[in-house]
Order: C-alpha cells, then structure tokens, then sequence
C-alpha cells in the first residue's frame, strides 16, 4: 500500500503550538507514518507527540527539518508524490490521491515555491479552511488501516460513554 | 435537506482563539448554518468569523450561547438530533449523520452531561485526535452543498497556483 508522511510547514513555537499537534495527532490517528515539520524546532511539541504514540502505540514519528526541498527529495527517493493541500488546489477528489504520498500543509504563509515545487497542490472546498481540517478530510478519503500495535492505552467506541482499556488498570468504563 | 449547527464548547479567549476559528471555518466551508460556542465570549473571534463571512458569502453565523443546554434545547425544536464528537463514541460511519443535526465539539475537558444528553456520541476514529479533524471529516461526509451567495472573493480551482476573484479587482493569477 505505501506510506503516507505529513509535513507541517513554518512552526512557530508560540503561536502553532496546539495547531501543529492537532496536526500531529490527525496524520497518526488516520496512519500517516511519519509528521515532519519545518519552521522553529518545538522539542516540547516533539515530546508530546512522542507520548501519544507511546501510550497509544503504533510506530508514528515526529521530526523537525530545517528545509522543506530535503523532505521533498527524501519522500520522492522512497517513490512518494508530494501533494500540497490548499485552498486554490485542486479538488482532492479528482486528484487521485494514493499512497506513497507526502502531503504539505501550510502555515500562515505558504511560499510560492512550495506550490511549484509539489507535484500538484489539492483542494479541500475552495473556501477559507483549517489546514488541520483539511488534512483531516484527505487522510480519512485515503482509507488506511492504521494498527496501533503495542498499545497502552485502547478505547472501545461507545456510543453512550467511555470504555478505555489500560494495560495497567485494566478495563474501565464510565 | 434541513440544516447543520456546529457547538463548540468551553472556549477560552486566550488558549482556544485559533482552534476555535478553525473549527468555524470548517464549520462555514462544509455548510453549516450556525457556529454556537459556549464558554468565554470572544468579540474578536466573532468579528473575524463575521468577516470572512461577508468577504467570502453565505449566510454563516456564529453566535455565543451561555449555556450548552439552551442551544441542544434551540436545535432540538427545530427537529435536529444532538450527536456529540468524540473518541469515545460509536464510529460516525455507523452512526447515520443526517441533517438537521447539531454537531457539539469539546473543548479541553467535556462535562459528562455532555456525553449523557446529547442523542448520540461518534468518534472519528477511536485515536487521540482533534476536535477540527473530527469536525472536518464528518461535516465533509454530510456531503452538504453550500452556496456562498454575496461573495466578494471567491477562488477558481487550479492545481499549479492561485486563481482567485476578487468583485473590486477582476479575476487574478499567480
């Protein structure tokens, strides 16, 4: 099937923080493999991400990268397109989007070379929109099947509250 | 076909400003008629929300409520269903979202009378996630098709740049 990677361009450590996990936790819950970011390396956002997928399982990582290009070349040398979502893109839908994918979501400004440089640029809506929101949308349309092997921590749906397994406490409900 | 409301809850002006902008911009893309938040009242957040409303059409509204109970209250006799977002609920796929629904979206902490009053709860994935994911994936899902009337700016799709029109301008490439 391939993998999917997510990166997050132009971190700011102050301002993006919620944003860029939120971010974060949208790629691993929908089975992206790896969220790399760009912009100011964040180690307390590393380490928040590194928790989730430790208590949550799963082999999802997190990396800073101090260039965009790089993380373009290494997903390209592994066979991935390079798709930058955003609101003057294309719409996802007749993008045909499929794994192996590197899929860029902006930050605040989004430089003119990343839309030439992707090997396309994917719409969701051509409205004004959340990038979390959007990589949200396109992640669940690619239908992975994530296995969070090693888990600490499981939640069984429930429609009317909350089963959580904990390996240490066992199954709880509430 | 019957309307969408979205509620956010808890919203703190300081900490929740962007997420709760994100979560109004997806809430508008999508189709939602309504953005109802509780928690602080933010004057800056409905400004901005009323702004990208009028630039971009649409009838959108966002409105603070003082309690979460008088909007389920509001939508209910309107004929909505009340389902509320979250990791722990039944998987949304199987949940049968249609409209009119009230979609509720947590802030940090969700009082369990949340869970227990709302008509049902769905999870977009039983992950760790963001409440603007979540919203995205499901509000996409209703496949509603939003007319955005009025408009000043609106964007042509275009997967190698920007195509965007603009009532005072003409139309603009880049």
């Amino acid at each position: 099937m391939g993998f999917v990677w997510v990166l997050r361009l132009g971190h700011r450590r102050e301002r993006d923080k919620r944003l860029t996990t939120h971010c974060a936790l949208i790629a691993r819950a929908f089975g992206a493999a790896r969220f790399y970011y760009t912009g100011e390396r964040d180690e307390s956002f590393e380490k928040s991400a590194a928790s989730v997928a430790k208590r949550w399982g799963g082999k999802f990582k997190v990396a800073h990268s101090a260039s965009w290009r790089k993380v373009f070349t290494a997903a390209r040398a592994k066979g991935a397109r390079v798709v930058h979502l955003t609101m003057y893109g294309e719409p996802f839908e007749s993008a045909a989007l499929k794994p192996p994918l590197l899929l860029v979501v902006g930050g605040e400004k989004v430089h003119w070379e990343v839309y030439k440089e992707a090997d396309g640029n994917a719409s969701v809506t051509n409205q004004p929109h959340s990038e979390a929101g959007a990589l949200a949308v396109v992640m669940h349309s690619l239908g992975l099947k994530p296995v969070f092997s090693g888990a600490k921590i499981r939640v069984e749906s429930n429609p009317r509250g909350k089963t959580v397994f904990n390996a240490r406490k066992g199954k709880g409900r509430r």
